[in-house]
């Protein structure tokens, strides 16, 4: 099912341009909790699957999201948008890809595309703001800029961000 | 907080006009469940919220979401995008307001502000497909048409779609 | 469907005796979300149904449970029973019955029926330790102590606790 | 912390005898959205982890789920008790493990433990009955019995129930 037609994100990359290589894949599979009663996957739920992306994203960067936020700083979504191209459902086996979309001083934009096998099943993004403990924006850090444009570390290599 | 710049969605409506004053709000309190440790709303539960608030938009105008479904069709969601603007806890009393945004043969787009009294915190939409039991497309009944383009029925009035 | 046998709790009162008038009651309605592929509520949503209730308990005896968290503690689930009696529905009406069961010098339990009407669908239980900031047990404060045995205040009493 | 005293359930066993070395064990990452305000999975959650856990369970005995429900029927949870030991947290890694606990004619109670390591994080059991389409009770067929009390397959032996 597709009735959406363009569902490329057209956002404008502000100060970087990000590699293509950038991508991380997270296998999981759909929990029965995750449905709903028309037998799908709730559409809601995919914001968890994405967010898992990115989590993991961040940790074969080497950077374990809990140490950022010891280091005083959250990265809440400030906007999020999904295209549901075809549905899930109960125990399929998915993968979600995570790459950089855009990078500026105080945010950074993931897309996702969530996969069954070759099937696209949903598209989009999300972007997050850098913020402090009382949610004020905050620049973010060098080191951090610097890893989120990174290529997935080998697995041997040192954690680049400690608290 | 509002980094994102615009927020106002840009969505062609292509065959129908919709009246400014269809809007229908339904208040609810933030549950304790629905926070997440950086002691916010999580932002997937605005997907839940925004979808109470176009079920309340159903039954105000007559129409009982479970009869559309005993009719043998069901109303997914292809498309989401939320703008997060301000952060909203556990326990407050928020209104989700939601308005048709766009009507065509085969889909609908309902348009949300989820507001705490006067502060908007989130603005966004979602674009339902209208498909039969085995998830293909299927042109919206007129009479259901009809009922997404009219204001909420006085209490009094019968339902209008029957199963 | 009633195939548990026995389902009413045997938990000692080891402190007070509770009266029995002392029940809250709050209504809602089931969300999409809420259900899951055998079209029914997830058995794992009730849980936050209860959490609602006793969230409503205490508010209605002038116990706003987030001044007691910037009073520094928090109240924990340690333990959870619930008999499913009856199976819930998208859209259902709910009322979700929360009345004191027990209260010892750290822990607190709470008893509920959720019901469709005149059907239960769901009995059970949770049991709550106090516990300061580092999850450490703390005696429960009188003052709230009092209030967890109190009836329901008339709508224009003080509340009770104030952080 | 553990102010819950007796957490063993004392369940009987009405028909047959449990091997004890018939346990699962699911690894996986507590996600961000499974936290709540308090900095912790919330308790409802560990409904979703132990559900996780048991449709490993059959799996890993050759039953797929699904296949159970294409023969007509369901499975589910009557009764549902948690004692919570500890805390776990984002990004925390878990692991579930599952065993049977008692059979009979129509129901089954599966035992669970949660670890993080070597620590106990939380204990429970489930009581799941088999009912049909309709949700009236069902004898458990013979072949879903056997496939219960068994160890698990190795990962070349053939799935033992088919739709």
């Amino acid at each position: 099912m597709n009735v959406t037609g363009r569902t490329k994100p057209h956002f404008p990359v502000t100060e970087s341009s990000v590699p293509d290589h950038c991508v991380t894949r997270l296998a999981f599979r759909v929990r029965f909790f995750e449905t709903d009663l028309m037998g799908i996957v709730h559409h809601a739920t995919y914001l968890t699957y994405v967010e898992a992306g990115r989590v993991e994203y961040l940790r074969r960067r080497g950077a374990d999201y809990r140490a950022l936020m010891d280091r005083g700083f959250h990265m809440p979504v400030v906007e999020a948008r999904l295209s549901y191209r075809r549905t899930a459902r109960f125990d399929d086996e998915l993968i979600v890809a995570t790459r950089l979309g855009a990078l500026t001083r105080v945010t950074v934009r993931f897309d996702y595309e969530v996969f069954r096998g070759d099937e696209l099943i949903v598209q989009g993004h999300t972007l997050l703001a850098c913020v402090d403990a009382t949610h004020k924006p905050r620049r973010i850090p060098s080191d951090v800029a610097d890893l989120l444009r990174a290529a997935e570390l080998s697995q041997n290599s040192p954690a680049a961000v400690k608290p």
